[in-house]
């Protein structure tokens, strides 16, 4: 390592839309990164050493020293490495807004809805279901506020800033909520905005590298919904 | 109202460990505002209007435009009042840091202490016993660390800062803890750098000033406690 040179690592786990986050947000500012990829069966000592609180990936490893929490690594990287373009917004206002709705992401969307539909079978599901459309509607009412009504692509406006980012990591997920609750999410007709915003991001050379195929999410969460549904309904 | 005066209003309800954040972090600032009482049994149009996703105190609303979550408010308050004490701490890693701890503070001494003694009776409340004195000690070390060793009065450093305004709306809470639990928090033996930093932030205007007082808040937690244990004990 030259003099200067900066250390990252990620402890990360390729499914984990908070893991997705960190990765995304790194790419954005082009840093070069080290990303290991964590055993869901058991966790390495790094992990254990790093974040001894929550035992959790992601987390960050700057020159030996931890970040954890997705939405805290998310800012780190932007004050760390501004460059050119900054995830957060310019105005106090924007960026209390932004952090609102991630953290509305981390807790309703993630518990209600996708957990909600991931764990659950008959009317608990059905319930997630309700959650999902719900808050699906909401998010569109948000695109539609911060886009300035659709003249700029992103939540970030004319920037793919933070709240794209901590939104961006669920949506290959969406497969995974349409197979398992055996139906389909309105995006057409309920969402549009919603649909052509995940288009836009896709487009994106970050983005399209990190997001996993859903295909395989939809492998993985059979997975794990067996740890809470014991027939496959 | 002049011009450029500014319009600053709380939705609060006065035992809320985040509702005393918000005025905690005014009062340092020095900004005058109007405090708003909400009412436990129902709420008014202006909450439900002002956080239609929570409905949920406390709310910040300066110039008509609401702000919500009392973590997210108390950066917005030092970002649009930046005045000569900023809260945040002023490198990247240790603004991670600050933000780390005081998420734990919301999501598991919170959940697992405070709720843990507050809701249940028996082996359950011995749990959040158990849990308290381990987050009681992580954050003593924390304290250690961030305050050089005992060296600078706060979590903050020298300035009573994020971290500071985020724990000490808890520690009205701690003669509830006590009470309910029939325990007594080993403060001198195991956790000497909490107790002479609650001291010192008693000392403060502001703290003194809004901090409840916490033989009040024992009878209301009384009265909360019915909606989930029986019997009084």
């Amino acid at each position: 390592m030259g003099e200067g040179e900066e250390q990252v690592k990620v402890l990360s786990q390729w499914p984990s839309p908070f893991a997705i986050r960190v990765l995304i947000g790194l790419e954005e500012k082009g840093v070069r990164y080290e990303d290991q990829e964590e055993n869901f069966a058991s966790k390495t000592e790094l992990l254990l050493q790093m974040n001894p609180v929550h035992k959790k990936v992601p987390v960050l490893i700057h020159n030996g020293k931890p970040v954890c929490e997705s939405l805290i690594i998310l800012q780190y990287i932007d004050e760390v490495w501004p460059g050119s373009n900054s995830f957060m917004p310019s105005n106090p206002y924007d960026r209390a807004l932004a952090k609102f709705w991630a953290d509305f992401l981390d807790t309703k969307f993630l518990g209600n809805a996708i957990l909600g539909i991931l764990k659950t079978t008959g009317e608990a599901q059905e319930e997630g279901k309700r959650y999902m459309l719900e808050y699906l509607g909401l998010l569109e009412g948000v695109l539609k506020e911060l886009s300035a009504g659709g003249s700029k692509p992103y939540f970030g406006g004319k920037y793919f800033g933070f709240l794209d980012i901590a939104f961006i990591c669920h949506t290959c997920w969406f497969h995974t909520m349409e197979t398992l609750g055996k139906w389909k999410i309105p995006w057409e007709s309920e969402f549009p905005r919603l649909q052509k915003w995940v288009k836009k991001c896709m487009e994106r050379e970050s983005v399209n590298k990190i997001l996993p195929d859903p295909r395989k999410v939809l492998e993985h969460a059979i997975e794990v919904r067996k740890g809470y549904v014991s027939s496959t309904d």
